[in-house]
């Protein structure tokens, strides 16, 4: 049995990508709020078929889905199984409660609908996020500094000369018994990226942020990428680029491939 | 237009209750695991109908929905449909993402489901939990002490003398312009709900951990309910009591409420 720090290695070697491509799919994103959940469905579909190749993994929002009740949560099946074994799947669902419930979180998302990963939240402490790490082979992603601009109120907040988000890597590098444990750490906060890498070697990075958000490209990924994996998350960038077509995403996408290779076979 | 705080004053004026049931409902707690979800539902409704002339809110824990998938959040429906007007209900989600993706989550829980109220994790700060404050009417639930063993591991850690939690409560209190905000602090740590209290006048507190966690009814109670309202959510000691008939039930919610009054009109 593999580790999900190995199964997302394997995939990063293969495809020789850190690409991850977020699925947040509204109408509002796709410009129009008269499109129905079928317009979704087929533009999740799209973008999937428009980049299966270059992603390592697909990070559906669960909130997106969420929103359309009981057939949100279809279409959610839909996209896993459009995926199948060729990507790894994050749910970012940004989950985190007490044991007896965040057990039931973990048969959700990795038994229901067969994610390879989740993201969870740091603020309940260990029992929290303990039973999404019983099995190596699925990854969990704890919030260490996040990409938002009030991400600081809180994780910023320093005790004895330490912040909260480092006392987040180190808590995440001593749960990491199961080699399946990573950090999302926002291209917003590249400084604090290089902070975490020295807390927290070898652990997985999921960096979102890049985009709408204004994250650091290069920084983010030289410095995640230093002693560890990182893996680079676009959503709106991808999946609502040009003109919404196949090319279009394709194109957006490779973009991100080319640049991030450049990035780090340091001929930039 | 009345605020959620007003909402909730009232049921609990009206009903004179401060009991939240919780309604976690899996075939573990049921006692067996060859239950169908449809035993499950039946259950869920029984709960409802036991309880509701006792019940001020109900809080549905979103985990063991989501569970089951699509059928899940059917179910979900299909229990916000029976308790209808007749009680508040929450959503027990603890969701907490960037602005953008709260949005949606506000759109699932308050417009597709029709919660009266949510619970958020303030990990995030305070856009993310913005987004499901801008409607007066909708109460949003800040974890502040949580009722878990490792709660302690962040919450309690102090920057210049000040706890994480207490650094929580003042953000709360601060965001608290549409008298809707509320805090969850836990009855397994009855004098931090003392020192919250002092941080967070008026502000409702949800106080989960009496039963199966061990929580302090007494001292939870006192403390919350002083200079504000707290009401004490019971889940697995009404859900699963004696033989887990309409009676039973109704018996063990009946027994919470003789012993809040006792406590709250001083005569213990």
């Amino acid at each position: 049995m593999k580790s999900f720090t190995t199964r997302l290695s394997e995939q990063v070697n293969y495809k020789k990508s850190h690409l991850c491509v977020g699925l947040d799919i509204s109408p509002e994103g796709l410009g129009s709020s008269d499109l129905s959940l079928k317009d979704l469905i087929k533009h999740s579909l799209k973008i999937i078929d428009a980049t299966i190749e270059m992603a390592v993994c697909y990070k559906p929002n669960l909130a997106f889905y969420e929103r359309w009740g009981p057939e949100g949560f279809e279409w959610l099946e839909t996209v896993i199984k459009h995926i199948g074994n060729r990507s790894l799947t994050i749910a970012d669902g940004k989950r985190g409660d007490i044991g007896n419930t965040a057990k039931q979180y973990a048969k959700s998302i990795f038994n229901y609908f067969g994610f390879d990963a989740v993201t969870t939240n740091p603020y309940m402490g260990r029992d929290s996020i303990e039973p999404f790490t019983e099995n190596p082979e699925k990854g969990v992603f704890i919030l260490c500094r996040t990409s938002n601009p009030s991400a600081t109120e809180l994780q910023n907040l320093e005790i004895g000369g330490e912040t909260i988000f480092e006392h987040v890597a180190q808590l995440a590098a001593t749960l990491n018994k199961n080699d399946n444990i990573g950090l999302v750490v926002g291209a917003t906060a590249p400084n604090e990226i290089k902070m975490i890498r020295k807390l927290a070697p070898k652990l997985p990075f999921l960096i979102p942020g890049i985009g709408a958000q204004g994250g650091d490209l290069e920084k983010s990924l030289r410095h995640g990428n230093d002693n560890g994996i990182a893996i680079i998350n676009i959503s709106r960038g991808i999946s609502f680029s040009g003109d919404m077509s196949n090319t279009a995403i394709r194109s957006a996408a490779q973009d991100y491939i080319d640049k991030m290779r450049e990035i780090i076979n340091g001929q930039k």
